[in-house]
């Protein structure tokens, strides 16, 4: 029987981290990590593939850091855990054995009840090359495209599939695309930049009906409009894949893996990461929907630290993210300003527009837009949102760090910042000092 | 006699940021800002007028800002201050009085007794626009240009002076370029940039001699080589413009004003921030000679705001600036692994280095190299260096962020990134959070 120190199972945004991590703190542990993928796909990528990268080939993760890790790579099903014997049962029924197990079997694309969902041509976000190189090929011959949902894979898949010249719509039942991560002036800059490049937006509105005969042809939305539609992409989110530890009798919660705050799950040698746990909010304490890829990394270099000793405590998700329409990139850390009311905050905001180079002459310039929701009981930050250029994606981090040590507006005031003439906002002008100036401004009237 | 409740003196990165936090926390209060520069140039884009935006028309800071805050902007000199009587004495002996006094008064730049100094076409860094321009002019006839001083400054020129297709020399006396921001590694990169652009880079050697007779035409160095120059430019540092507080009694040590951590002079009516200040660092809380606008506009922040009533303290300057070679971003937060030693700190490091985009197909993709350095024996973080894209600027940032909130390598190796294909590395490969877990492992060896 083959026998492991450290057995992860899943090898995507969670699984790998979770080894490397293993590793890094257990040099002298053996470690094996089991996936049933023979190629595994950056997941975040995918909506790229159908457009900028252009193939599944370019966006894969390679193995390379694994062996450069000693980490012996398994291709294969866990079929079966049993957690009183510490094995991993596969495929013929060979069992592995582990001392530590670490759960990183992450998500399922959500399917929905649509009548004609099963024709040909309807695809979700599955994370499968041989499954999305079909898409792709299907897409070779479509002109009209339906991306169901308006959420970040939704309008990442949008914007990727107009580039290929394809007609593209999107459905949406809220009333903006990006709704659930974003202020409403934010959905609306997103959704401009959409319909300036040609994506039709249905907002307020249902899918009711895939139509054709074997492929869909049209679809016809909750309002009696029916849409010419070749393909149809469903993006509307993922359920956690529990069946392997709901099967274990470890302990499952809202569809979730349950796990304490240092990844460890009802099993004491059992940890797990990623899309398939249950997750808590670093602002309420209370369960939370955040499913990303850097939750999961975060959550993994938590799981793989403690695997033989308690090193690391996360203390609940900030949900910090990036998208880019077009040329345009919107960020969000920690909450939103609506959030944060639904959520029963005394809210102030902060709300700056600055370029991002000084002189604005500088090559490349072009406004910033920072929004900041702040606690007006306290003062601390909750939440940051940020429009513009590409190193807005490393600006969201700044602000989470804020989140993170919970600073207040006033040291947020008085941050001390680098900035250069070719790559920031001047150091007069910075958008996160000033959208915290204004704040305080507001918060002592 | 003229009266107002506040009067800042100086107009540049301290006085426009701490006139606006004045009126920012005093609303009613009556503000004047006095210079006695017509126009004042971005300072930090004083590189970027001899190449990339081609004049100093393309670098000023515009006096918008003073009008939409209601500052009254007095364009005289400050000769004098009374600050028994609180006056402040401008031309023509007029007084006018103030209740509160921040003196923003700036640096200027060093000269040297180099023999031959003062012969025409030996310029110095002049935060001057008719100076600039003749300087603008002057480049249009010559051929061969010599920057002393290898600082960020004299690169930044240097690499502007070659874009003009001049023939550049940087004549440093510490071994490499960049030394005193920069480790090694980092120095020997920039440099390399440097030299495949064209530029020639003489360092462990002095300026000796500037020949010529009324022009330059040649300068002399330590080591007897003789090298071809119709241009010098000197960028070598700068000395704080005390004169004005020293003669009002205002307390002087090491040549700078002295301040408490509230930005308050020896006068409690009179504050003062920016490069006329003396600083103490964040992290021996020793004097430290780090001149930076981003520091200056920090301590406008404070200064201003402290004003009428003490609300922010200011803990010492870490030190965090940017810049850029050809395109390529060199930026620190804090101490260099070298600097961190010689003070002495137990220190352990961790490097990376990883694609800013992922899947590194994207467009745009290229490395970003992150050097993180901690304490050993609390595992604090003290400094971190970056080199690679545009958005190294923001990342520099997050380290600063880091740095100031005293976060151990443990909470970087957990931190809460986001991430976009398009946008950062992979939160896989992110190389924050890569470089702390590198030292942790480092640290338990």
């Amino acid at each position: 029987m083959r026998k492991y120190d450290i057995i992860i199972v899943g090898g995507s945004a969670a699984g790998i981290p979770a080894a490397i991590t293993a590793r890094r703190h257990y040099p002298s542990k053996t470690i094996a990590l089991i996936r049933k993928e023979k190629q595994v796909l950056i997941p975040c990528g995918i909506p790229y593939i159908f457009g900028t990268v252009d193939s599944t080939d370019n966006n894969l993760i390679s193995d390379k850091v694994l062996e450069q890790n000693k980490i012996d790579l398994i291709i294969d099903e866990a079929k079966q855990i049993d957690c009183t014997s510490k094995l991993v049962i596969i495929s013929r029924d060979e069992k592995i054995s582990y001392d530590k197990l670490v759960l990183a079997t992450g998500s399922t694309p959500l399917n929905l009840p649509i009548p004609g969902i099963d024709k040909q041509n309807v695809f979700v976000v599955e994370k499968d090359v041989s499954y999305l190189n079909k898409m792709l090929q299907r897409l070779n011959n479509a002109k009209n495209v339906v991306v169901l949902g308006g959420g970040f894979i939704g309008v990442e898949f949008a914007d990727e599939l107009r580039k290929r010249g394809l007609n593209v719509s999107i459905v949406e039942m809220l009333s903006h695309c990006l709704m659930l991560a974003f202020d409403e002036s934010f959905c609306q800059e997103a959704e401009e930049i959409l319909r300036r490049n040609g994506v039709d937006i249905l907002a307020d509105v249902r899918l009711d009906k895939i139509l054709g005969d074997d492929k869909v042809n049209q679809i016809q939305l909750s309002d009696g409009r029916v849409v010419d539609a070749d393909i149809v992409l469903i993006g509307i989110g993922v359920r956690p894949n529990i069946a392997l530890a709901e099967s274990a009798g470890i302990e499952i919660r809202n569809d979730g893996i349950v796990v304490d705050a240092h990844m460890q799950t009802s099993d004491e040698n059992v940890f797990a990461c990623g899309d398939c746990t249950i997750k808590k909010s670093f602002f309420t304490g209370k369960p939370t929907n955040l499913k990303l890829a850097s939750i999961a990394t975060m959550e993994s270099r938590v799981a793989g630290a403690n695997l033989f000793e308690i090193k690391r405590k996360q203390e609940g998700v900030i949900g910090v993210f990036s998208t880019i329409v077009d040329n345009t990139v919107f960020a969000v850390a920690g909450l939103g300003e609506k959030q944060a009311c639904a959520l029963d905050y005394n809210v102030v905001v902060g709300e700056v527009e600055a370029p991002n180079r000084h002189p604005g002459k500088m090559p490349g310039a072009t406004n910033i837009k920072l929004k900041l929701v702040f606690n007006k009981s306290n003062g601390e930050i909750l939440g940051g949102t940020a429009r513009g250029s590409d190193s807005v994606g490393e600006m969201i981090n700044t602000i989470s760090a804020c989140i993170q040590k919970k600073m207040t507006a006033n040291d947020i005031a008085q941050f001390q910042l680098g900035t250069h003439p070719a790559v920031t906002a001047s150091p007069i002008a910075y958008q996160l000092v000033n959208a915290a100036e204004l704040a305080i401004r507001k918060m002592s009237q």
